[in-house]
This record gives structure tokens, C-alpha cells and sequence, in this order.
């Protein structure tokens, strides 16, 4: 990598000011030498988002890209993958992109509220056991040997350090994160939003709701998108992204028809909407988290293909990283 | 700005393994199209910590620096300030240095853990109303109208940005984040620690005890730092930084006493021990935020001329961030 900036730095999007009464100080040891007296009554900032921003020097002609990270995790899933490759955000970087990364309500940097009585639920988080179904790594009984499904791109042989980068989840903050979304996508003319996963359902939302500001809209198996849109102004252009051994756990058939639904009701508003199978488009043995698998840069290059039909896009990784012949599978 | 990158990206220090047994199981809506049992028994990776790294394309002759924030902030302290200037990581890649920057245990990127039985307190919050006596912005009484000290440098105009950037801490995870530290630093050959408050209290802790690791320490107003040190190997240059208006809150005279009674303790172990009073120094106004204060540029360039005494080092700023002369005060 070799990359010329023309500016980096972050802000905040969404929030409000809730004030606390009626509990009791409480003595805390900050450090071996700060003991105070902690009075939670006041006021606060709570449910704004943080967003990170990179632009670089050299700038394609397409829009700013904001990246939306999914559920359990933060803008941190699109860096530097659990096996030390550079992420997606250093990829579109260099492909000319202005990158904008959120941390969403509630996650990373955008802090969370522990404060009494406002989000009434404990915080969720999500076991190894569960991240090896779950994201489809291999069949749940192979958990324990770490024996993936057969040409399986996530390197599962870093899974602690996915765990690492798994924050808590809350259930209740949707609302919170959609209003801080829609905040972010306010501050750009135009942009190009990526989600993943619960990211991908709240980008597909937003998109829909600001249509006149989005350029286009990645989902990357989303879940939580609306299955119907308003006609009328005319939408952006929708690409929902697949990957692979979508039969082969729970839940992926029922939520793999749930964004088929999306796409079906995306055209039917009049939107361009496209289906990017990555094991029909010759990527095979993805997981659900495409942008951490070994192929993942042919993975955002497919992507960037079908975005860019019209645009064009110059190429942002050398020829090693080509779509890798696909291997055997299961 | 316009900065050349050789590399960014980010990866995780610290952390361990547990498990979780004999919990119930959980009906989670996760979206409105994604509805799950969590089941919360299994393998969790808690206590790691986040690190982000960039490395300028021409750097200089000094090591790299590890900016560790304080108690209640994450890594986002040292980025944009609450009124949207460029902050010291920038102002940091300007002056050649690779910049890596920690978000350490419970904190941002970091994650938290919310398992049963596993840290036995609730987090504390800060209120703005805290936040404006504890940080030095005015008296406590003035925090309604938002008067803030006579040549206050914080711009606390902006305190809602900074309360945004806030988020919960614990007081029970000193050890673990001595331990993330101590490991980051294992990373390097040489390096130079800044830390602010809590984290400069920490990075005192670490460069003492990983001394032929850590070319330099700087401790911002540091608190928790130790008072005493062996002598032996080398300890690296400390310089303890402290702002102004020190008199006027509490518990800014205990916490003064410590820092200087942590100096004498280097000092007397062998150390070379440099305090930094800016006002002195011809800045005053300084909150316990330089970073984030108006006359940070001219702050960080104190730091540096300090640090590098003997290190030729490039100007990293134009004249315009040049100490301003100073304003009357209070």
C-alpha cells in the first residue's frame, strides 16, 4: 500500500440530550490514586454514532462509500482482516473511493448508555460456538475440531480474533441507529452505502428513505430490509450480495428469502435491483463475513463491477489478488 | 493536509478465553426479519485490546508513538476536536511519526464484556455537568450558563460533541489494561508512550517496566501513575505535561501533588523526569484536555521540542498553529 490522503478525521451523527435524577452518588476508585465520589445525576449525550473518514488524493469519479458494519460488530470489521490482509476500507481507498466507516449506536467508538431505565434489556453478546454456525463456517458439530465446510474463505484458523473484535449487541436501538444513519447520509450530495448484515438491512432503509442522495446500495446478506417500497421518485440501485453455504445452516434459507423478497419488491417500486450470487459469479465458499474471507478482494472487485457498469473505475489491486480458481467444495 | 500512508490497518493485543455455563437460553429479535435463541453458553474472548495503526510514507528518525486515552474516552480523543480541527494523530503523521493508536479494554473498538459474574460492577457514565468541572472548563457553579474560566482554551461551545465522544468505563479492569498495554508495547523495538489522565498513568506504569522498549513516556495530567521505581536499567525520558487553572477545581492539587511526587520517584531512580508546566511555558488556558483544546497544535509542539531535544525534527505545522500569544485570564 502506498496511499496519498487529502484528509482523514471523524465526526458524530445522531443523538440526544436525556438528563438522569433521584440516584445515588456512588465512591469509585478511578486509580490507585483518584478516589471520587461519582454523581450519575445530570445530563447526557446518548445514541449519536461515530463515523471515521479517509479521502484520498486522488479521488475516482464515483461517491463517497459509507460503510455500515453489522450486528455484534463495528466499523472495525472492515479493516485489517483477523489474518492481517488489509481490509476493504484500505481497497476502496485505493480505488479512488472516499471511505466513510461508521460505528453505529451503541457500538465501538460511538459508546454505549449504561444509564438507569433507558434501554431496558441486557446487552447481548456472541459465543465462538455461535459465530462458527452462526456465520456459517462449518456445520455446528465440526465447531469443536474447527473442520470448516470444504473451501471455506473464512480463515477460521483466526477465529479468537474475530471474537476479539465482537462487541455487545442491544435489540432495542434499530430506531436510534436508522435515525443516526440517515443523519450521516444527510452530510454527502451523494453516496454509495455498503451494509452488512443487520448494516445491509438498515442501508437498504435508509437508501429507500433518502433515495435522492444515494447513488446505489450494497447489502451484504441483509437482514431486517423492508420487503416494500414506495413507487414514485425513482430509487437507487440496489445490488444485494450472496455468498455461499446458505443451505447448509439455520437461519440463511429463511433470511436468504427475505432479501430475495426485498429485491423483488425494489424492482417492483421501479428500482434497479441485482443479485450478486458469489458461487454463480465463480467465487465460491464464501461465509457471511465476505469482507474478511481469504477472497475478499475479489469478492469488493465483483462488487465494485456491477456498481461501476457505467462508471469508470480504475483497477485498485494487483493481479495476485484475482478472483482465485475456484477449489474444491464440501 | 495532505499526508502520504505506507500502511494503516489495525489489530488486537491482550484478551483471554472463557466460558459461560448454565445460563438460560434467549428469544432475541435481532431485526424485524432475523428473529433467534441466544444461547449465551460458550467460548468468549474478553479483555482485548483494539489498536489502529498508520505509518506516514516519509517518516522521521523518532519511534513510533502509542497515544493511550483516559478514563471514559476511547482512541477517537486524539482525532478531529470537538470543534472540528485536526487532532494529534494527524498533526502526528505530519511530523513523520507512525501513529498507533489504542482503544483499550472496555473501551470503543475494544468491546466490552456484558457476561454474568465476570466484572461485578455496573460502568460509570459522565455527566456533562461532571464533565465541565472535572475537566477543568469553569467553576462548577458557572456549568448552566456554560461561562467557562477567563483564556479557557476548550471549546465548550462544543461540550456535546464531547460528551458524544464519551462512553462508560469500570474501575475493575486497571490490570487488564496494564496487560493490553504491556503487550503493545511488546510489539516494538522502540516507541514513545503519550497517555492522558488514566492512560498516562498506565503508560508511566509500563514504561517502567518495559524500560528498553519505550524511548520516551509522556504523561498527561496523569493519575494512577506509581510513586516509586527501581533503579537498575535505564528508565526511559518522562516528561509529565500539566495544564492550567490547576487551583481552581478539585481534585486537580491532590492529583498535581502525585504527578510530581511520580517525577521525584523517576528522578531519584535514575531517570531523566521533565515537567511540562504550560503555563508556564507561555501556554496557558489549558483544560484537562490539551488535546482537544484550541491551542492544541501549540501544545503538541511544546511536547515536542521537549521529546526531541536531541532528535532533529521536522516543523509539523504551519506558523498559523504557532503558540498564540497568551489572553487574560480568569
Amino acid at each position: 500500500m502506498a496511499l496519498g490522503l487529502a484528509a482523514m478525521g471523524s465526526y458524530r451523527v445522531g443523538g440526544r440530550t436525556v438528563t438522569v435524577a433521584g440516584e445515588p452518588v456512588r465512591e469509585l476508585a478511578l486509580s490507585s490514586g483518584f478516589a471520587t465520589r461519582s454523581d450519575p445525576n445530570g445530563t447526557y449525550v446518548v445514541e449519536a454514532a461515530y463515523v471515521q473518514y479517509f479521502e484520498p488524493a486522488v479521488r475516482n469519479r464515483l461517491p463517497p462509500v459509507l460503510l455500515v458494519h453489522g450486528g455484534g460488530l463495528t466499523g472495525s470489521s472492515w479493516e485489517t482482516t483477523p489474518d492481517g490482509r488489509p481490509g476493504w476500507l484500505n481497497r476502496l481507498l485505493e480505488a479512488g473511493f472516499a471511505v466513510h466507516v461508521i460505528d453505529n449506536v451503541e457500538r465501538g467508538r460511538a459508546g454505549f448508555s449504561a444509564l438507569p431505565g433507558l434501554w431496558n434489556e441486557a446487552p447481548v453478546m456472541r459465543s465462538l460456538e455461535e459465530m462458527w454456525s452462526l456465520f456459517r463456517f462449518g456445520p455446528r458439530q465440526r465447531y469443536a475440531r474447527r473442520r470448516p465446510f470444504g473451501g471455506q474463505q473464512f480463515p477460521v484458523e483466526h477465529l479468537d480474533a474475530l471474537a476479539a473484535r465482537s462487541v455487545p449487541r442491544w435489540t432495542c436501538n434499530t430506531q436510534a441507529q436508522i435515525a443516526a444513519l440517515t443523519e450521516a447520509v444527510g452530510r454527502f450530495d451523494q453516496v454509495i452505502l455498503v451494509g452488512h448484515s443487520q448494516g445491509g438491512g438498515q442501508a437498504v432503509h435508509v437508501a429507500a428513505a433518502c433515495r435522492q442522495r444515494v447513488r446505489a446500495v450494497v447489502a451484504i446478506e441483509p437482514h431486517g430490509a423492508p420487503t416494500s417500497f414506495e413507487a414514485g421518485l425513482a430509487l437507487p440501485r440496489l445490488l444485494v450480495v450472496e455468498g455461499d453455504f446458505l443451505d447448509a445452516n439455520e437461519p440463511w434459507p429463511a433470511l436468504r428469502a427475505d432479501w430475495r423478497a426485498t429485491l423483488s419488491a425494489w424492482a417492483a417500486a421501479g428500482g434497479t435491483a441485482d443479485l450478486l450470487d458469489l458461487p454463480g459469479a465463480g467465487l465460491p465458499g464464501n461465509s457471511h463475513l465476505p469482507m474478511m474471507d481469504r477472497n475478499g478482494d475479489a469478492v469488493l472487485a465483483a462488487i465494485l463491477r456491477r456498481l461501476a457498469q457505467d462508471e469508470p473505475i480504475r483497477p485498485f489491486f494487483p493481479a495476485a489478488a484475482r478472483p482465485a480458481t475456484a477449489r474444491r467444495r464440501r
